[in-house]
């Protein structure tokens, strides 16, 4: 049984522009604060310390279909579902409403990562299994599916 | 023959997070930002002024593959060109390189649309042709089909 | 008698930096949602429309100074005030703590302006009266001795 | 004799807001830019690593004074110069131009720290000779004359 998280936000006058419509690229930060925010909402962070340094969450890849234009001051929702859950990353989906309208659909995959403190690139590791239970229980009826039926495709380490 | 432009980027201060690395969302300004570049590069704007009012460009998707990381002070490239031209939106797509490391490959789908100065919602128009003829220029081989095979796909008026 | 209004934020990943602290440009535009939020629960709007176009606040001037270092998830208060109310412009304060420590004291001085629709500057007008009304109560002591000692130093239109 | 240095940005889309203009807090973000920019033309950067760690420059303060509104491909200079320079902190002073139009003044006071690369805050230490000297030809008259009255107003590590 599919389930999903909601959280409201506020276009802020900074991610105006002068066409007065929320800038296309303020979506990415708001879906981020989402999956942030419910990713706390399950006792989790995106940012983890742990004995052998930080685990994060480099994204893959991001992408937006702008369906309405939203104006300052306007009230929206966003909802975040788990679109799809493999050993190594995860993708999140997300849908923006005001009201009955649908403003915009986005999804981000993040690749679970351990950091290199002394700079070198972020090596893929497999999800934590405590996590990965956790974002299981958001996981859509369709992303089921899709998880079934492909491997990993995130980041070879 | 498909044609494309290239500006150069440096990663700013502002544009890194607390992982080390340029954040997810500032690929999409910096899509922006190359994309008019190039239009005043060809002599046009994202946002004309002319007798009728105000032609801009909202967006109907963006989306960005990460493929590699950037750090504070990276000097990279932005390549444009068009994927695909339709008659009332256009696909650009953005190659980011480092030397000869790929960092990310992203595109945004805009659509040619007149803005309604008393706020209502942007309404969509055909492309005004000395418009057309300049981006075609820059369409890509695989561009050039998928624009023979499809219609616009682009939000209806 | 002075009184304030008090708001809550979390420190975001795309606000943090390299440096692993909120960056400094970021006080700023919380700074702006606090003042809105304000301005909001006065019933007021940094943007109004009215019959004869949009009153907006252009700003005169901004500053703050960084006491501590916020991370990313901390939690922190901005607290708002109005550290002086003249006759076109008024100065806002916001104090930013976390717990018991002090982060940042900033302010920002706005100018009650008429924007011109064809594209013209900005032209500064009295605060209309229900606004001051509003506004006035939270004038601190300070603020208050001050208004009193000078003249508005808003631009002339 | 007093010198500075002067760079050219164009107002971004992402950078403008509903009221056509540019957003107060970009000329912060502008700022930094132009400071970065100045350190790497003098062979220094802001986020130095060397054998003990980095060395960064967290923020003291920062304020701009507004004197006139730029909009979207507006091309302006900023222009760079040291208004004083401590034992352990520097302040910048930038102004933005646009033609013969003076758009903001405004000052960045940072402060030489260690980063804690265990997470602690930083400690603020000594300018390092070597920049000290290098900053030290771009002090205005009237910084010179500051510096010599007062004594270091960073904060105490």
């Amino acid at each position: 049984m599919a389930s999903h998280y909601t959280t409201t936000r506020r276009v802020e006058f900074r991610d105006t522009d002068t066409a007065g419509i929320m800038h296309f690229s303020a979506y990415f930060t708001y879906m981020e604060q989402a999956e942030h925010e419910f990713l706390r909402d399950l006792g989790l962070s995106v940012h983890l310390r742990d004995d052998e340094g930080v685990i994060s969450w480099p994204r893959a890849s991001a992408k937006c279909d702008y369906l309405g234009a939203a104006r300052f001051e306007d009230v929206f929702q966003i909802h975040v579902s788990v679109a799809r859950l493999g050993e190594k990353s995860v993708t999140f989906r997300f849908r923006f409403t005001r009201d009955d309208t649908q403003l915009a659909l986005g999804s981000i995959t993040a690749v679970c990562c351990r950091l290199d403190p002394s700079g070198g690139p972020p090596r893929s590791i497999p999800i934590p299994t405590a996590i990965a239970q956790k974002l299981g229980q958001f996981v859509t009826a369709e992303g089921k599916r899709a998880t079934e039926a492909t491997d990993d495709s995130g980041p070879s380490s």
